[in-house]
């Protein structure tokens, strides 16, 4: 298998929050996938998946494009391996923890993280990513993040429904991690691997629940390129 | 079984959000049970539950207290039964579903509909609910909820997962519902028996998903006193 993962200017900086969903995943599953690094202005590399942004799982003749499409394809490819989802409800019900994450919370990471992330793109994609943001924003990236400071208390805030889960079990899975966890673990190693600004308070229960995630794997994650928690 | 059921003046009107996801539960696994109207101030016709809050059910010596800790007792008791969360990890996902609607959509709800509910509570509870609520929020009831129509944008948006969801599925919980759905459910359905205010737009595909849940099992929560929706 082959995965196509966003890259930094330095290759080794791998920071797509959907990338890491899926680098989990197959983590999660035991499956080995070569790690492809890739840039934002590579369209072409990845034109067979229809589309044009990663993650892209390859595997013989299939091009899967969308994270939570690739999880679906390894749990339905791969059933007898560890569960992702744990059963067709689970399915379901991840998807929600999905679309609050992208909604909820990495809606509100983007805006704190913007500059941080054109600073470690590749020289290629710093224009094009400037000029693709600051379109979507309406204004300069330096204006998006410099009210972070004042946006912080309210991204805190929104974690509570995670930290009411976190109080009774290690995962939102339960006690062991599934897919949702992995989702949910994408927009904090996103954070991690391109800025030192402290999202979550040291006694916070997401950063717990965080540093638990880091070390799945034998530390996949945590040895990844990035910066101190 | 026997469920204590949250009641206004009018013993008919059945308006606890808690109360209601139990209620669909209960018809999810085809049990019936006797829905006592309980009020506010009536703390000590569920002492036996160790607190002061519905709903409780009460199967022979059990008497069980807290929406969640009924659903997963209803779970564990009729396991051969429709399930109400999949599997164990579909039970820890519903966790975080009940947290977010617990946090962010019953949070925003009860600032909007504090007052109607006031004005349905039974007279022996009048004094005791508006007290107590204004406690809690520092402030009048009618302060309370004068700016509801400046909230109900922000309210509407926060709904953006569930629309995401509902784009792929009919519920929550799939093809069919599960307990998530009720969780949620139960949130308009509180709305809907206390007030005659329009939460949602009517394109809303959170809309067409509450009149579905509304539909289910032979119309019960449609036919329960209520406004139009």
């Amino acid at each position: 298998m082959r995965l196509y993962d966003l890259a930094g200017a330095d290759a080794e900086r791998r920071f797509s929050p959907y990338c890491w969903r899926i680098r989990m995943a197959l983590a999660h599953k035991g499956l080995a996938a070569e790690c492809v690094p890739w840039r934002f202005t590579e369209k072409e590399a990845i034109a067979a998946s229809g589309q044009g942004r990663v993650p892209v799982l390859v595997e013989g003749e299939h091009w899967i494009a969308d994270s939570q499409a690739i999880a679906e394809y390894l749990e339905k490819t791969y059933p007898e391996r560890p569960p992702l989802f744990g059963c067709e409800g689970g399915q379901a019900l991840s998807r929600f923890v999905t679309a609050w994450t992208d909604t909820v919370v990495n809606g509100a990471l983007v805006r704190m993280l913007v500059l941080d992330i054109w600073r470690h793109v590749d020289a290629k994609d710093r224009d094009y990513f400037r000029a693709s943001r600051e379109a979507r924003f309406g204004m300069s990236l330096e204006a998006v993040a410099a009210d972070r400071d004042a946006r912080l208390p309210a991204f805190r805030a929104s974690l509570d429904p995670v930290r009411q889960v976190l109080a009774k079990q290690d995962f939102l899975g339960g006690a062991n991690p599934l897919y949702a966890d992995y989702t949910l673990f994408g927009a904090f190693q996103w954070a991690r691997c391109i800025s030192d600004y402290r999202l979550l308070a040291v006694d916070d229960p997401v950063a717990a629940w965080r540093d638990r995630t880091l070390g799945l794997f034998g530390g996949l994650a945590g040895a990844a390129a990035g910066y101190p928690v």
